[in-house]
């Protein structure tokens, strides 16, 4: 069976741009090819896209503007990681030899349907995923005796590594107090705890062991998979200070990959949230359970970028569709060694987190160069 | 590698209910569990939905209705062809090590949103598929001297297979005239040679080589899979009398099975429209281009159902995601000889033709027992 590299990628920048969907496809797509050595549509055996827009036919769209012709063609969705669900999909296809060459293209619009949880409405009106947002936290917060203070700092650290993103977002420094001082939400959450839904979109082009070659002198080859989804309903979770599909997912990906979490030199977590980063940090292992915000700390003071280094959503943006798929080009850079003021020290294997609706569903990638 | 068995299925009726999607899925869920052996929640590693509904996260919502955790979970859209989509998907799950057992179910209501071709409006307010169906028709009639009766014989003979079919729409028999003088939706289209959006679903069971035996004495092989999207806009088509996406599906389809026209026993073929029904026996090879609608008419008269033997889309209605489906479901129960009042006789070898907008994209399945 093949092995998948990934041997190209596109972006756009993240911003509240009123773009039509085909459009953020197109310019993130159009953004690969011009990166992309030897890149032909015909040899284009899948296009996926992957997003939470309402519209239809968009791979068939996306490929007719792009003037491919593709055997496989279709849309992926599953929330906010349809991204990396959309790569689980093309990994597949290479692997069954369906495929050798696959193109992934995930987009959102900033007001994507996908905000609203529409049915997981069991505390009346409060379907908006902060309310589960604010559960976490409160719980969290509690379980470890964290304070709002602490989980300030993810929001800090991750606006400041967002400046080192041009297509982040978010350009601006935030200190702890600007975070407690910014708007209240709800109890435990304030705005910039929140990332925030954005326009954008990002490609990614990836190869089998056959052809790879044509295209990359540098391949980023996924190595792991894990994923799991354990419910719809955040309130079926087990427990809301603690991540039951992240842990599953990740013993899966660590258990493919043969890798474990010391090994793990970058990483892209979930942080939808300020919460969920030291969340995912320990749901994944890299710490005991409770302490993945005195690692988010030592990271930080030691001015070391490894966790969320393009800013995380929180700095990034969060287009839904399309993040997934900016994490994992964010760790193919970083294991490149191509990701500039970014650039995280002796990268060779990395981590991407992605997950939808309070972690009711992971996905868990390692990748290696 | 994996070889990939069709172990179970269910369905639900055709109708024009407004039923919520949700339950749609659930029923065609519940009647695969129901007729399905030894079938355990904790074995299955995959749930795909198909559905070119707007509500999201509805694989998350199906499993933990159904009480599943699974691994994967996600939705596909393709327009009208989502449901072989899907089914390619699972088989490469399979395949490449990911999933042993992986439940599809497609649903669709009657009012779906995939039935208008937003993107397709070249001509003005005119991006209802009937506008394409329109064109198709007069060109295949024109370049192929056919006349308005003999399409009309397509509806006739799937509205009369229908009526076996109990999960089927429509229950009525129609003759040559009641097409005729039904009303009149264009110059070349009456609303009988149509088939009708409705409510319905169609719940399959994919598994591995491995594990089949645990659900069936007489599994389906999925041995050919071959897909071509052209364009996503029909005005793109090259000819409007041929389905160029369909021939080049069908032909990796049967290279892939090592099958070819002569060995199919029985046939689902996608009649969105009467025309479709003989363009595409034509272009996946059963006869010369232009011989499909005599190869209709022979089958006819010789009261052999082997063409679309559930009364195709224009009987049994076209719930746009479940389509594909319920079409493998169709060849799978031939295969099985549990298909009744609608067996065809020595059935060994099945295709199935599922396409989107005018064949800008086809999907053809070789399945044999």
């Amino acid at each position: 069976m093949s092995k998948v590299a990934i041997v190209g990628y596109g972006l756009t920048k993240f911003s509240k741009d009123d773009f039509k969907i085909e459009s953020v496809l197109i310019n993130a797509t159009k953004n690969l090819f011009d990166s992309t050595s030897n890149l032909n549509q015909k040899d284009i055996d899948a296009v996926l896209v992957s997003t939470n827009n309402n519209s239809k036919y968009l791979s068939a769209i996306l490929s007719e503007m792009m003037g491919i012709q593709p055997k496989i063609a279709h849309s992926v969705e599953s929330l906010c990681n349809s991204g990396t669900n959309s790569i689980v999909a093309a990994y597949s296809y290479i692997v069954s030899g369906l495929a050798e060459l696959v193109l992934i293209s995930g987009a959102e619009k900033y007001d994507s349907p996908g905000q609203i949880l529409e049915w997981d409405k069991l505390r009346g009106q409060f379907k908006h995923p902060i309310f589960w947002a604010s559960i976490f936290s409160k719980s969290y917060k509690r379980k470890y005796s964290i304070t709002d203070e602490d989980i300030a700092l993810v929001s800090v650290k991750n606006h400041k590594q967002s400046k080192n993103n041009p297509n982040a977002f978010s350009q601006i420094s935030v200190s702890v107090n600007d975070v407690l001082n910014s708007k209240k939400l709800t109890d435990d959450l304030r705005l910039l705890d929140c990332s925030r839904p954005c326009t954008g979109g990002a490609s990614i082009l990836l190869a089998s062991e056959n052809i790879y070659k044509k295209f990359t002198d540098d391949p980023i080859w996924i190595t792991g998979i894990g994923q799991k989804t354990t419910s719809a309903s955040f309130t079926k979770n087990l427990a809301f200070h603690t991540m039951e599909s992240t842990k599953q997912a990740a013993l899966s990906a660590f258990q493919m990959s043969k890798q474990n979490p010391n090994n793990i030199d970058v990483v892209e977590v979930h942080d939808a949230f300020s919460v969920c980063e030291p969340m995912a940090l320990d749901s994944i292992g890299f710490t005991k359970l409770g302490e993945g915000m005195k690692m988010v700390k030592e990271v930080y003071l030691t001015e070391n970028s490894k966790i969320n280094p393009r800013g995380g959503l929180i700095g990034s943006g969060h287009p839904l569709g399309a993040t997934g798929i900016a994490q994992t080009i964010e760790i193919t850079q970083q294991l490149q060694s191509k990701a500039g003021k970014r650039q995280v020290d002796n990268a060779n294997v990395g981590l991407i987190h992605n997950m939808s609706a309070a972690a009711t569903s992971s996905t868990v990638l390692v990748l290696e160069n």
